[in-house]
């Protein structure tokens, strides 16, 4: 019973999430959320169904190559498509092929499902999910039976909706998740139902819900309180149609609301980088409204307010900030940024000279400046660690860009021409340089390189791997700023850069400037504390 | 009695929406906004806080004008400051002045606000409340009493709560409506207190709840069920930190799942429009996932399920999408085959021949090679339609960009030109434009539409709304294919468009031109078919 207690978190972000319209993961990206939601403390990632298509089979592959320490990777698919033929059923096959130590399949609890769409009679039905599970069981894996549409299906005919969850529980079944798949039932609903469902079974219950109704984390949480002790969803609550539960806005209700504890010791105050970490991969802006992660969500507008919220927060916030990641926000006061940037130079290695409050004042305006034309550092530290180093004298860039000149050529045929000429200050010289390239910013980075390899070559070892551009106001159409992220590796490590402007040229040249830059700076230092600590050794 | 059955529906989009980050309003758009919700049914407006702003006063004086069918205006303030000088306190000065029908006020109903904000013992508290709302009545006012943080009050001190309650229940009082004023109560908890409240007052009783735990709509659903009679919120769920509770979901799950019935009866199926009509006033992207009446609510994406939606949509949908004025989408993605084709046709008004295996089979393979090479035309519906119609002879382009050449350059200082030559095949002409620009994809749509408003002057109303770029492919760095989507708008309608290349000038010139033949193309057959109805009705 001691297991009941705790509550499991299950995450389909990589699946479920990825039904959600405009959501494209790669297999890294997938890989990179997967070892995320370990550290966070996810107890199940589920991957994706392997039988649906090859990129979720890649998946598959390579995640039998991470190293978690708290999750278990879980393959999902249907039940066999008929019960006379479960040895030879593909999508069975598939699931066991991943390898996978967990396995969740669905089948059909909703009577008019099961004669509509697979055209089954009852028994035939139940005894499909029987030997499905018991297939899969056999096979040594852990098996959650996932029951498409419960709700519907108990409120339609409850005593048909329960007959197919035991059949999975007979088979042995380790979870039985009411799905709530069309989303649409209310919460009050959803506990009178697990409740009776709890009386009925003896598998720990879990929940499955969808946002249809606007209800989808009222309905995970009525679920919990009436006996369920495994909660499923997404994070952000990405998902089709309306999304699923957000698992960001579950996990805070249950742990410093409903005093509830998950099996795993979650990296609460993770939350917040865990909510933009995943909307940065997606390339979807974060939704600033978000309960408990969101950038409004602690920031207090009345001005009657704000001296109240500062003197007594508890008074103003339904739960502290700081528990979630997030930070309090008063949005007529400029003050807030201080003790942030501390916390930041702090947190990179960073001295701050405490005395000179001048330079620091200074400093905090920069960066204020900047933000407010739409650098975003949380998302680019190391164009933030060279701004800081650059301020306080520990930086000086290894090159600056005087001039370029780009000639973008194309036509009826898209052959193309691409060519950059650059003016680089490097070492004291003055370089020209041009170069061709598959579209401007190749052309601008082979330019680059072109000109600083001689006299740097380790950046050679260097490469973007990622290039992202979002456009920051929306009401000036093509000419507005945008934003360009890049995400640069040398095979071992990987660091990002930010530049803005009206100029989406300019902007990737900045964030390109910035990205070598920061691999020189970083080269070169660990070099020399290499090589420092290798002659105090001697 | 009678009364108590229906469900009173007040909104508080102009008062309490406008306190959310970002969010602005004109006094014009609120009177547009305030006649949108009388005509929808609603029963109060709440206009805004005449003390505290001049704008706000202007809208008072403004919305004396209105013809209003159902609503009545409301004006919304505190109690007074002191119990001792009631006539003369200029907040309730400024309510009465405002000359509204109704007056909302709120009032501490939890002692540590009490004590600590206004420095007031019970007693004294109390006796605000009391004579403040008897001031009001007396001058023949509807008065409703708004309880500040009532919930957080009650479960630190139910007896201070409810005693706060009957003061302004015996001052006259014509509603006490409970505020979960910093949003962070459970529906669970909402539930029992409001039954406790119910049993010890007998006033009708109102919920005013906030998003903060994601569960502002279960919290008002809540209090519906344990007897609350009238429910505030607002259109979107706009509102200070994470939002108020949000109408546009409240009303469906009230009328289509709960069997309730409001005062006016409401254009429930002009949900969707109602939503768009505010997000457009308010120049916000609506929120495409938005349960009831988003436009990914009722998408189906998994290609599984399409031929079974298409079979039985009750099976598959929660409600059904018109009741609300929303529609049912079928999303064409990678994982789909020909019936998706063949419904996304159908659903644009697509006649696809029956007969013709063969086009037919090319078009598949045509949307599946561009599909592999990167475009995603489940997020760029309008390109999907071009190619569509293109294919099957239903649409020529309006114009061919033959060559484009640009010229980009910046110095030091990020002065900066950009400069994009086109030459442009249009209605048989060849046309060769120039222009500056602002980055050059601003130079770039400004030569296309230069060339272009000569031979089709409707292009100047519409505009890009949004630019995204994404890397395709990772590995290969700046050589990498990019895929850019635009979305445009011409102010009623939005839709999106896809280019991809390893040009971020190609792929946007790609876009851009979809972009405007998308917009051309529809303006110019909607135009027909207005002229042809006029023609046959004559």
């Amino acid at each position: 019973m001691k297991e009941r207690n705790a509550i499991e978190l299950y995450d389909t972000t990589l699946r479920d999430g990825t039904q959600g319209e405009k959501i494209n993961l790669s297999v890294q990206d997938k890989l990179l959320i997967a070892e995320k939601l370990d550290e966070f403390g996810a107890d199940y990632i589920e991957g994706g169904w392997p039988s649906s298509n090859p990129k979720d089979e890649e998946f598959f592959r390579k995640a039998l190559g991470l190293r978690l320490s708290n999750a278990k990777i879980c393959a999902f698919g249907s039940t066999a498509r008929k019960p006379d033929n479960i040895a030879n059923d593909p999508n069975l096959a598939g699931l066991l092929a991943s390898e996978t130590p967990v396995i969740t399949i669905f089948g059909k609890t909703w009577k008019a499902h099961s004669a509509v769409s697979l055209g089954l009679c009852d028994e035939e039905n139940a005894e499909l999910i029987y030997r499905s599970v018991e297939h899969l069981k056999k096979e040594g894996r852990e098996v959650l039976f996932d029951a498409e549409h419960f709700f519907d299906g108990y409120k339609d005919n409850p005593a048909f909706a329960i007959k197919m969850l035991l059949s999975a529980e007979e088979a042995g079944a380790d979870r039985l998740v009411l799905c709530d798949t069309n989303g649409g039932t209310l919460p009050n609903e959803i506990y009178e139902i697990v409740k009776d469902v709890a009386s009925s079974t003896t598998v720990p219950l879990g929940i499955h819900s969808h946002n249809d109704g606007d209800l989808a984390v009222a309905n995970a949480l009525s679920a919990l309180r009436a006996g369920a002790m495994h909660v499923q969803g997404t994070i952000n609550g990405i998902g089709e149609r309306c999304g699923n539960a957000n698992l960001i806005s579950i996990i805070p209700n249950v742990v410093l609301k409903m005093n509830g504890r998950f099996r795993h010791k979650l990296q609460l105050n993770q939350l917040t980088p865990l909510s933009k970490f995943v909307y940065e991969i997606l390339n979807m802006p974060p939704d600033n409204r978000a309960p408990f992660v969101g950038r409004s969500a602690f920031a207090h507008k009345g001005g009657i307010h704000v001296s109240a919220v500062m003197k007594e927060s508890s008074l103003y916030e339904h739960i502290d900030p700081k528990s979630v990641g997030n930070r309090q926000r008063v949005l007529v006061s400029e003050l807030s940024g201080q003790s942030n940037i501390r916390y930041k130079a702090n947190e990179l290695g960073i001295n701050l000279p405490a005395d000179n409050a001048a330079l620091f004042k200074t400093l905090v305006q920069r960066i204020k400046t900047l933000e407010h034309e739409g650098f975003q550092f949380d998302v680019a530290e190391a164009s933030f660690e060279l701004l800081l180093r650059h301020q306080l004298g520990q930086f000086k860039p290894f090159f600056t860009v005087l001039e370029s000149k780009l000639h973008i050529e194309s036509g009826k045929n898209r052959e193309s021409v691409d060519q950059a000429v650059l003016k680089i200050e490097v070492c004291d010289e003055i370089e020209l340089t041009a170069a061709d390239g598959d579209g401007p910013v190749n052309a601008l980075d082979k330019a680059l390189r072109k000109s600083l390899r001689g006299f740097y070559p380790e950046i050679r070892s260097m490469r973007l791997v990622d290039y992202k551009v979002r456009v920051l106001e929306e009401k000036k159409g093509t000419s507005a700023k945008v934003r360009v992220l890049i995400e640069s590796s040398d095979g071992q490590n990987s660091w990002s850069t930010v530049g803005v402007s009206p100029n989406i040229i300019d902007a990737s040249l900045q964030a390109l400037s910035d990205s070598i830059n920061y691999y020189l700076f970083t080269y070169r230092t660990e070099k020399a504390n290499r090589l420092s600590t290798a002659q105090s050794a001697s």
